[in-house]
């Protein structure tokens, strides 16, 4: 892996360990973060040896959020006229969103690792992972609203398919702080651990677990729910038989299978 | 504001109070309450002032739902032509539903605050509401059923995004009341308050709270998540890039960021 | 009703039994299996005898899921070329998405009774039903990803819906097995009974009470619900106002109303 | 009918007869035209004795679209904060929408005889309307880019339905001027009469023919193929049938069939 | 083939030719011609060897669409309940309406050739076909508006994709009739031939020309074609990808390369 | 502009003209051209300046589609197992399709210049763009069924927005070769023009007159008919009153304004 400036990556055990790494600013998402993670996630896209992501923040907290100097800077790009400005901040919001839909659109399983602050820009991100898991202590706010404006680069809109629209909507009017048992029992966290070393031991126990799975099938679970979010059930039924009309003609099942006739653990391939 | 029959609306404090006063009538939504709720909630669009609206019963009860003399009045309109019999009864739904339509489309917040019944149509009126609140003693029911008919001014359109497939189905099945805990525990209120004062006053402290933020910011969430309810995460992703495109150069951004940088408070024009 | 050798089916007092009937085998879904239960929900269609069904697993377990046979005899039936092969695995598995869309779409209600094993295709089978009860000790658990498969006859397409996406990838990653009592904290199932007779008596005590109701509502309520699955509430708003144009001429409305205001039982035609 | 300020409205044999009445302004649409369009759709939607409707302009031109001075005067509505102004705009456009909306929504049928000018504002109302009919040297512009506008009334949204999607580009990014010949050819219009009297005779008979069928048929038939302009075939075979299941209990069936079996002319109820 | 009575079905040269057979009755289309209609696409889907389909009327019309006796016999089902009679009426169109989605759901290109009537019914048939070819003297006429109901069983669907939506309210609201020459015109038919010996030899030729291309490439171009009816074009292009992801490993690519590297004419297997 | 191999760009009065530029290849598109489209668009869409794109071919043919070889070249990619066969091609079309996106998502309107060949893949190209233009022989064919596959980097999923969907299905089955006069019979191209010269002065000539519009006014037309192809009338209806929510607060609309009012030419800022 190349270096990279706002996140340590680690691949191990065929799990990518993504951690954002700048702990003296609470892992604020500066201009890097928003381009690193990008070429990240290709990588781990175009990897077969990849089979699952760990996402965490290094130090007290996960993030705090959008760097509000980056916020500032954008600001310094707008000219008089309103109509280009629109135009240039429209393309602006589109990139940041980008960002997040490399998340979202990983062939692999994203799992995020919370503890401390999760705030703003934070949720819009674990918004984009597959699962979430926290600390009781963890602290989540849709802040998003407490500067100003309406969240755009993905809380909106993939938040309610996870919370549902309820709770939703008072969490994103109101900005409230709630913690990661309250999370928990809305959904957005699957499971709290204990403390940050209980919680990254569960996580990577649940990435190994996964790990051990047939790529194949994994990849081919992680598209149909995806596909779900936005589809009718008739499409995706659709969809999925013509998908396994390829993948079960894969090794993987024979492996499977034949693992599961002598009680063995199956390897599957890359 | 004008005289209403079947309402007593009140600004304060940037809150418009909607309450059904009808108690001597457990709330029935009579002719009245159905065009009069319509000239509220445009009145409560066009007012710059308002900014968050508590919708509540007068008396012991939220509200019963539909007048049943209403309802029996809809029959003697009708003639002998079957096709022509259907034609002023799909007009005459459209109609009751864009009663409905005029809260879920209403541009600022609506918390409802339920105490006691909650039937057939009050269903309807709620889950046009953004947010719900209740007594534990509060009593739901999906009472339609109970009368032969499937519900039709928006509870099985509506409430499914809520409360999840599983338990809407028996709720609508069966017409099975439940108190306000369990609507709690399934999603259909976010919190219970210990009776009617308690209720009210932590409903209003929460759409105080509201009032406070950037109105900008405030509809601009309102109408994202509205808008994600039937649409898919990238073609929301485009809306918002597109909305906030204007948003940003609103001068509310400016004012937040300045008042988070002095840890003040900030005021937002209407 | 004909003889069917996967199923034992059983008409009382409105209610349909369908029992899954190879104990023996776990009640394992062979080829029998797939074809009767078509038959036997269009008989459940067109018999208007039959207002609810209760579907349940005979013996210790409601189902182990596909017969491992009958998915081994699909690969003998594949030639060399990939291309013809895709095309008949496609085929093959619409076939089999076919018998679970046969429950989806009746326009009766179905409860599905569970207890033991529910594991692989069981889960696609309940998630295609209206409502789930189970044992505390019943053991949920999406198979497929342990042999080498994404689930294709409906699990990953309907399930999302029903206990929201965050849970749900993690079950389908994992496969990990659930009890009832958490299936009921995640909405999987709508009640847990202490035990196979309690849960049997409990669930036909709601289909009863279904029964009771007017066949015109629950069909036009379950008809609207399943509609909303898949479409946005201004559509579904437009057709249930369709529908009710003609059903709200039904005299079931008139006997219910008629029964509510003498305070009796009311008594509806198939 | 009331009095309209810039219409003039007939209603005459079940036909009623909608014209733009500013000769002297080259009919352009000003303040008084964009209401009262609203309120003489809904009178003819309401009016069981309207049928058909014809939608004309008087003199020599149909329209030069929308009034100039109007346009100006929302500029003057705006104030400092870009947010705000954008608020204020895009309730004004929705606004401006829903005139249109309402001719597109009518129930009834609506011819568009068009001579002369139909520029801009024009083009965008004919888009709502049926059919189109023209005189050979009708000239027509989609003149909005020529004031430095995306065309935001219906023009965009609704014409490529019509013309298809490439001749749809070249009209809109030129502004280019084509005659009712070209207009035919592009399907734009269904058919050209050599002049303004030929014209009116032409899409009157039509309208008189329209007028003859049965009202429920044809308000069935209208409803459906404007649903098919956002639907999907399987929703739109679904929605005929529910629709149809009220419709063809109707007088009309039976009254058509009895005409159609002694050769005779049938007269239908309104 | 087994042997059909309003049907006459031959295969020859991988071409199945499907001739309505009731020309003393001018093919309508009576009890036996719906049911054995389904039969027979099923058995076409099913037999690898049948690669292309002709659809043609015996005698001098194609059809005069469905028969008046079947549409009585449906009324004389109904009871006195409108909402029991709405609920059979809704099952009678399903059921009818299958029949052409046979036809449209069919995987192997279906041809139809049409002279002398094609009216009513017989439109919703030829609308679910791929492609339609006819003599100038065809006469096709959307009937249904004359018997006092809208259409129902897909020409209010299918059609507006095919010939626009401008000119299809004109012919649905008129019942018009138009000849060959003005449907070749609107795109209603791809050519006209000179009477029905040069149709049916035009027709067949163009048959014989498909059914010697790739089987798998022309499924999968239908396929597409199908699906872009409804679909995005995003969804589209993920579905091709995912579609000939298993199809390029075809041997039927390599067969026409090395045709193609060779001038050679290629052989493909069913 | 950098240098490229498969492409010749200029940059003259705002106009991007991009050739594709190996004559003695029939332009056929080999792995330099799949990957320099998206740098060229890229740079396109960033720069200001750009205001319209001419597409063209240099020599005596558009383009002959595909490099058999860069085909040839994905075969020998491929391993032994099927399933991860299917992914390799899966993402390998993905990344083609995404060449053309660059087109069709270009913010800018792109005009194609077809002369001689236009085959396979061409036809997916032009397909993306905004307006087509052609000489009178010109020869349009959807070559891909002639090498057994079905088309898939994008002419079966927007063609039928352009032609419809009755020739569609008779082009994309037999692959026949139309020319220029029957393209534009069809819609699939605008105009033609004698020959190869006058076809560029003419393209030229309309990319001019668009290029002397308000950018923002084109920019904002293009987007919303692009919109249009894949949504709802009434979803169009609120994205434009969003959209032009900031737009109109730009100086072009009063720069177009003023020159309209003073008979002058306007000029815009890029």
């Amino acid at each position: 892996m190349s270096d990279y400036k706002a996140f340590r990556v680690e691949l191990t055990d065929k799990i990518a360990h993504v951690e954002i790494n700048r702990p003296e600013k609470i892992n604020a998402m500066n201009a890097d973060f928003w381009t690193e993670i990008i070429d990240i996630f290709r990588w781990i896209d175009e990897t077969d040896e990849v089979r699952v992501v760990v996402l965490s923040g290094a130090g007290k907290h996960f993030s705090s959020g959008i760097d509000l100097m980056l916020l500032a800077s954008v600001g310094t790009q707008l000219g008089k006229d309103v109509g280009r400005n629109a135009q240039t901040l429209r393309r602006k919001i589109l990139e940041l969103q980008a960002s997040f839909n490399a998340v979202d659109n990983c062939s692999k399983p994203v799992l995020a690792a919370i503890q401390g602050y999760c705030l703003g820009g934070a949720i819009d991100l674990i918004s984009a992972c597959d699962m979430r898991y926290a600390t009781p202590d963890a602290q989540f706010s849709i802040k998003e609203i407490d500067i100003g404006m309406a969240a755009d680069v993905g809380t909106l809109q993939r938040l309610p398919r996870i919370i549902g629209d309820g709770m939703m909507r008072e969490l994103a009017f109101t900005g409230r702080t709630i913690d990661g048992e309250e999370a928990r029992a809305i959904g957005l966290v699957n499971r709290t651990y204990a403390d940050r070393d209980a919680l990254l031991e569960g996580v990577f126990a649940l990435a190994r677990e996964i790990a051990a799975k047939s790529p194949v099938a994994v990849r081919g679970t992680k598209e149909m729910i995806r596909y779900m979010r936005d589809h009718r059930v008739d499409d995706g039924l659709e969809y999925i038989a013509t998908w396994n009309a390829a993948m079960l003609q894969s090794a993987d099942l024979r492996v499977a299978m034949a693992a599961h006739m002598n009680k063995q653990k199956p390897e599957f391939a890359d």
